[in-house]
């Protein structure tokens, strides 16, 4: 399992959320609260729009707890927009092209879940990447593949709550024609650069857990909230997605997906 | 605070007690159980006797628990002798010259504890090297610079439990001078290749946890046991120090300084 | 381009090749001289054999000139069988997964070359990968993915020169069909703990430079002789190979796919 | 030896010197025309100022040239005032404390060139150093050494350019006290935040290559030309230093130190 915030409003320096808070990322890659593991320690990664067309990324394989890089550019950078993750690897290698966020051209993506049987379908999963998609893989991550799958998705003109369920449909698909019994869980967060989308999704019911906070000209969505005192913080419902834009507009909805998989 | 184990017995695979075991230290890295934090992410290091004269080190800043270079290292060496540490850091930055073991000659030393008031007296206490330890000094812990001092005492002749306890004397007196507070807690293990000592001190009489094991060929010391049911761990008792020779003898004392240093 | 020995023999200390000598690997990681680039610093990694039945491996990212776990590894480890590199990037990223030699059982290989026009057939050379391999594959390397092509050739009963043979012969191929102008070129190395073979070939007969040395209980390939003066060094021709087994006997002959490969 | 490159003028994205252009500072770190050493692998570092009190700092340890974060941050960050250093260690460890730029309060350095038998004068260096400083180092170069006695000597009260030649006056002292015949030689830049100081001196008249280019609203600083044909450079003289403050205004003098220390 993983930890993760995303930060959609008036830009802001990244410390503030990622570093400063009681509760903050940081804090979290030592003393999660409502995750398996306590410790996220096998890397982490921020990725932020600025003034150019793609986002920064600095992802680095050191916990995020004791990371001084981390902490200076956090101090250093403002953005209204961007991604903040720390990992606890589930039998991938620790590398900088496993850690969260990716980037691919505007698009950026995180996630805290898992496939079910990763190894039994990795193959399948990555068969299904058209070509661009599939040379633009950097790491070996069921998140990665993910996010790539998305994105052929969305190339073909699907809105992207539409790719994702229809990725996450697939998936399933493969899963269990592998006979696989673990579940497909997928709380993530997905965006172009100017819609944010978060989801808390999984076939067994139990997706790991997800937070938004929406307050004038900032939404913070967040594995566990940043600020433990916080009462403006809600849950995003199991089997729901949220979507923000233009600084204030959450969204909450019931994803397509998540009856019929659950049913599958 | 840290773990830390040290093995003097017939050679055995590094793995054994780094990796494999139940409790191994690599496992105590993410779920240390008598610690005050149970993640000891921040670097980790082994030291062992082969065929040389000096000790072989290898030491890292990933956690221990996804370090494949570790796991592959300790399943290929062998060694009647070894240490194996991982580090919560107190303060001092995360780099492979402040992890443990520490080397110098045929010497090494690890530690589990902390000066009080490290950054009043560090100055002083470095002043108080001899020039060929202080420019053999390679990092910036209290640690380091604790074990460069024994050798110091050990170089004009002192056996090693005195030279610590002439050491431990020295800087509690610079604590005293400085007005410091924090206590002064010594958890650690030194070696000339051939003789370990392990020593449980603190001036608070709340010393970091340190058992023993004496099987035949073998004996295992260790932050915490390795093997959970094992009930062939005893307790080093606090104020105290134990003494491996040639493979078995082990010796439990009381340290001449404790008493003294906690009356001051 | 990258540098590269193997060594089969006598045990020896690895830092007799690999650090000590006048022209050692770590000095060729700087000062590389039969190389279109001096500097090899994207990587390192040893392979050895010891006790065990596969053997240890140990790579990491940092320059292997400045490394002191590599240097402190090299001086403990004694083997009769080992390989060491240092790696110049060609595209793919830094990561361990990346570095040289690669692992698999009790196999082991190491690649100084490149397929042209890799991402162009990337794709078609992972699809024609058994699953257990393609599920082994950890990083994103041509050589990585030529070793288990190999390695899938050697499973279905073929001798390792003829598995070199046909997985080039099949990469020629897909270079061929995709209208690749770029060369295939494949200085390697490749063993099973037991038996050493190492190819100098490239379709364009531009082969990265390739040496050994026979000597009595000690036969090493390098890329560039380790100690300058030697006269004990002969040059690998273009299109051979090698074969070094049970510490002395090295056989070198034409590579059979050679001839083939160039005309097509 | 290494290279390093500081810019003071209109914002502009840091890529563009350090990543972007023909002999950029990225290029350098492996093609040094100017340099001992062609090679400077040994980590890098970018430090800048934002709208913070304090500058930004990214340091790390792999070769600039391969490292993914720095070109990332490079392509996001603009500033108006930045330094950038590629490293190739003389002597002491390679870790992120030794990179530089170093980075105390609003003050900023960096050096290229050397403390001749630093080891032998090291402890007396540091023992000259206030509390304070003493305290705030955090490597163990010859290099964040000075940094910290120019910055003990401006808390006296010294303009920078009479704190650098109070503090070489100092060190040339002892290294003639200690005997030493190698040569003190100093390239640096210093800021601290506004006013941009860089030096070309040596005790033995040969310092680091250093040169600048003066444009409407941007003056840059660099080992060497980052654009080979500009005609815009010209050399700083042996000897002497420049100022530069508010965007334009370069002023080169004679360094004060220089005749008496190669006299003396």
């Amino acid at each position: 399992m993983c930890r993760f915030l995303a930060y959609h409003g008036d830009p802001i320096f990244l410390e503030t959320l990622v570093c400063a808070s009681e509760h903050s990322l940081v804090h979290q890659s030592l003393h999660a609260a409502e995750c398996k593991t306590a410790t996220n320690g096998d890397g982490f990664g921020i990725g932020w729009y600025g003034e150019r067309d793609i986002p920064g990324l600095f992802r680095d394989l050191r916990p995020a707890w004791s990371d001084e890089n981390l902490r200076s550019v956090c101090t250093q950078v403002r953005s209204g927009h961007f991604f903040a993750h720390v990992r606890a690897a589930t039998g991938t290698v620790t590398s900088r092209a496993n850690c969260h966020p990716f980037a691919h051209d505007r698009w950026m993506f995180m996630h805290n879940g898992q496939i079910g049987g990763y190894a039994q379908i990795k193959r399948r999963l990555e068969a299904a990447l058209p070509d661009a998609l599939y040379h633009a893989r950097q790491g070996t991550t069921d998140s990665e593949a993910l996010f790539l799958l998305v994105l052929a998705e969305v190339a073909k003109g699907s809105p992207p709550p539409e790719a994702v369920a229809s990725t996450l449909g697939f998936t399933k698909a493969l899963m269990r024609d592998a006979g696989v019994d673990e579940p497909l869980r997928f709380t993530a967060a997905l965006t172009d650069g100017e819609t944010l989308y978060c989801f808390r999704l999984a076939c067994d019911d139990r997706p790991a857990s997800l937070y938004f906070s929406e307050q004038p000209g900032a939404v913070t969505v967040a594995s566990e909230p940043v600020d433990r005192g916080g009462d403006h913080w809600q849950a995003v419902p199991r089997g729901a997605f949220i979507t923000v834009r233009r600084g204030t507009a959450t969204t909450v909805a019931p994803f397509p997906w998540a009856a019929e998989a659950v049913a599958a």
